[in-house]
């Protein structure tokens, strides 16, 4: 049975998200519906509202860092029951394909196609407002009181857990953390630097000093944000605007040398650049994490490879959403990620727009939306 | 005492080779001196030789893939003696400093400074040409009967090792090898694609077969490569020029996504590229081996690595020269690498030119030098 819903819908790029109460169609076999408690604002939702991502159909219901409870379950699903508690994956993990089988990557194939355009698995949409169809968003939509998503879309996760801090993990946080510690595997006493610090580069702070990193060089335009990445564990703060030099020669001579790891978590093609040629000679590695606008790309001299660097990205840190992102809560629960520091302000869905507002100037690093 | 010495002497960018007598002043403390019996030619004394190479200084004697035998040590040296036979190394391996002692790769920086000003540690040359100092090459200059290199530079190896065949692992064949097997570590069932069958990607192609690769790819745009590469063991063969569409789709189509690991042995940068990303999604890994154009740059969508493709580069097959070459000598003693398939071309000194001629109009693989 069709279910009204609460939901920020983007009617159009570059357009204030519109309040309204849109109908969610029930799930068909191997889906579930998600009553979503709260989600975060994210900058790739802010992406996509700007007409930017050529993935972007409108219209959509955005979000994709959610925490939920499971309301319903189609034909099939056996993962998930009624009133488990959740966190959407806009990486499903089917165990079934190539890409999961493979025990190499966490970038499972099983419904990226239909994803990729807005559609659940089977071509058509769940949502609908005064009869007209409103596209899906990463698989997520999160932005809805209700979602639907495939049973692959959902990591279960302890009761426990408060769903409106822990939806922080769905996303921003958890890739920050893995990049650092499955992508890079970085190892105890390694030196790190980290370019740009919002909520994937505060999160990835949080990894190296995990990982035992003797030096964790944080890097921002915005000095502001350097205590709280001390409160995390950074040990060394960088404002590339106080050196008339470039970047990565400014870490090179800090370092003796270069980086053993860095990572990019902002997006900007030249500081992806940076990040990699302040990586140490013979082995350093770095690691992009940030999403570059379309058409952009990024380049280098081959001779910063051929001399022994690494050049590699990330995907929701690497990790297997519904295998390890529990381990994550857990983490989460017993303080070990600190998901307060990066919740600085709580606004109920009618707000969300102001939510894009703080996070373009700079103001918030998470904004969670309560239902 | 100063001895003399015939060399082929580059004394200017883009002018033939001069056979000359030089002087050869004698080895100082941690240094040896070498008469070489037989010298490759490789496309990197001709990048050199065309003006292009930043770091070329003139009038040198260039050449970097040689065998010799010890005729006088400095000071100091104990690791050689007079009478043992040797192999200069480009890439030294004093196993002193930051780099050796990292264990995680074989780029020796203890002489690299002054190598590439073509000066010896002490920042003086031992050759002269009528009173003028000329130049060494790359810490080698195999195309002089007699050379002089720093102890670190140089890998001793067994007697019964034919010099005029193994000189070839002082450079194109062991660096080819050594990027499938040390830096990208090929295992057991992976599928390889190798972009040009030059005397490197030959190589990697043995690398390949050593490694059990399911399937190897060879790719060039001239066809008579390919018996050649078929001999050492590819299974595929792709001529570029034969297909209308960019040849990482040919590759991923015939590969069902992509290759786990590819190479590019060419110093073409939009090759280089080709050879990302026909790398599989979620964990193919590329290596660059070719030399790129001085200035030249690599590119790419910062998306091929975010979705899980590794960039990275090899110097010298990542081999330490001192402590590994040996068993890539006792490999070639034992036709596990074949190094006749490689020698298309056997001279004397005075028709070294020819062998550029021969190289420059892609008719010869390697040509050897004897003295």
């Amino acid at each position: 049975m069709t279910i009204k819903s609460r939901a920020a819908v983007a009617f159009g790029p570059n357009q204030p998200l519109q309040i309204v109460e849109v109908d969610v169609a029930p799930p068909k076999a191997g889906e579930v519906l998600v009553r979503i408690v709260a989600t975060g604002v994210c900058h790739t939702d802010a992406y996509t509202l700007s007409g930017e991502d050529s993935e972007g159909v409108f219209p959509c219901i955005l979000g994709h860092e959610g925490g939920g409870i499971v309301e319903a379950v189609g034909e099939g699903v056996t993962s998930v029951a009624v009133g488990d508690h959740v966190i959407p994956l806009y990486t499903a993990e089917c165990r079934q394909c190539k890409f999961c089988k493979s025990g190499k990557t966490n970038l499972c194939s099983s419904v990226r196609a239909t994803q990729g355009k807005g559609l659940m698995p089977d071509g058509t949409t769940r949502f609908s407002y005064k009869g007209e169809p409103i596209y899906h968003y990463m698989g997520t939509s999160t932005f809805s009181e209700y979602t639907v998503l495939p049973e692959v879309s959902v990591a279960k996760i302890p009761k426990e857990a408060p769903l409106d801090k822990v939806c922080l993990l769905g996303c921003g946080v958890t890739t920050g953390i893995g990049a650092v510690i499955n992508t890079a595997k970085v190892e105890e006493g390694a030196t790190v630097a980290i370019f740009g610090l919002g909520g994937i580069g505060l999160a990835a702070i949080i990894g190296a000093k995990m990982a035992k990193a003797s030096r964790i060089i944080a890097i921002d335009i915005n000095p502001a944000k350097f205590p709280i990445a001390e409160a995390l564990g950074a040990t060394d703060f960088v404002n590339p605007k106080e050196h008339a030099k470039p970047i990565q020669d400014v870490i090179i001579e800090m370092t003796d040398g270069g980086v053993d790891y860095s990572f990019e978590c902002v997006g900007n093609v030249q500081l992806m650049r940076a990040a990699l040629e302040c990586a140490h000679k013979g082995w350093g590695e770095s690691v992009i994490i940030g999403v570059a606008g379309a058409g952009q790309e990024i380049s280098t001299r081959p001779f910063q490879l051929v001399t022994g660097r690494v050049w590699r990205g990330s995907a929701f840190g690497g990790v297997k959403g519904r295998t390890e992102l529990p381990s994550y809560v857990e983490k989460a629960q017993k303080g070990e990620i600190p998901l307060d520091t990066f919740i600085t302000h709580n606004m109920g869905l009618e707000e969300i727009n102001d939510a894009f507002d703080l996070m373009h100037e700079g103001k918030s690093i998470r904004t969670v939306i309560h239902f």
